[in-house]
């Protein structure tokens, strides 16, 4: 059993979501962060995220227009990201990371994100009791 | 030492804080995701998110209805949940998981929510520089 | 390969950022959290959080103020915090700590946060599919 998360760019939360579905990730949650990565000092990058900023088409990054901008231009350069994580089984760990890749990279733009693979002891379902690889 | 992540409906927020509390839980957070289990493909279980939403009732609950109702509505099929994250003793595991269990169980109605149990380094207390089990 | 879990005051949002830029952290994100400590019972941690609300002069914290307030004044005793979450490599988490722990000490205050420390299993760089150490 193992806990994959994985940090995308906000207008990939749909493909991304669509890649674990057809992947066959048994669950998932989806939370707003921000975040940066190693490359992000880099002063290309900062454009990049402003064409990022500028394409985002969605009603919910519209929404999200005013905080986006303001983390954009307050000097912090943390950016908005969206953190998935997700529950696997061993052997479909590699079948999901590889649908996560697909859905999100880019024609070679630093911020495609990354994804981390953790340990996980253990699971229980709530509702059933049902615990460890039954339960995922 | 281990770190329980629990991802329980929202309107069962209140009962997971004093059920943790009760338990003895030394530390923990709780943050707003949104997320889907295995069985919400089962359209029965729209049904139910649709009275879990209607039954709502904590102002807290009531503040996020827009946002709810839209991730509702817009057929991405992710439901607001709240995570928690608990730090734990390896021998408080048990008995902490029994009592989110408790709070969390329902009449059998899918989505009452998944716990998930890591394996943890180390923990830091920020104000005493104390370690391990100590920290906790 | 490691990931860092650091739980701090909002106010320290900023500090702790630049703590982990020039201690060389590659990559992080953060995100806000409500939780409590295992001291939080003690009626003098209440006063304590009272001065910290007032005491906020970041235009982010002052644009949460209706939300932390709220979370103060409804008895859930969970105070708002800021989650970071790191990637580190081995030979880096003792500086990582180190550079978290002074920007965020106080002078002996309860809820000073906490810093956890958990194992990582891999990495996967999205852009190049590099994986391990050379993706973090």
């Amino acid at each position: 059993m193992k806990e994959i998360i994985a940090i995308v760019r906000m207008n990939k939360t749909n493909a991304t979501k669509k890649a674990l579905i057809e992947a066959g990730a048994a669950g998932f949650t989806a939370t707003k962060v921000v975040g940066r990565g190693k490359m992000v000092v880099d002063t290309s990058t900062i454009e990049d995220r402003k064409r990022e900023l500028l394409s985002m088409t969605s009603e919910e990054d519209r929404a999200n227009a005013e905080i986006l901008i303001e983390s954009f231009l307050n000097g912090a350069r943390l950016f908005p990201r969206r953190m998935f994580n997700i529950i696997a089984h061993d052997q479909d760990v590699a079948n999901i990371v590889e649908a996560i890749t697909v859905a999100n990279r880019t024609d070679n733009h630093v911020g495609d994100g990354k994804i981390f693979i953790l340990p996980l002891g253990d699971v229980v379902r709530v509702r059933t009791g049902e615990t460890g690889d039954e339960a995922i």
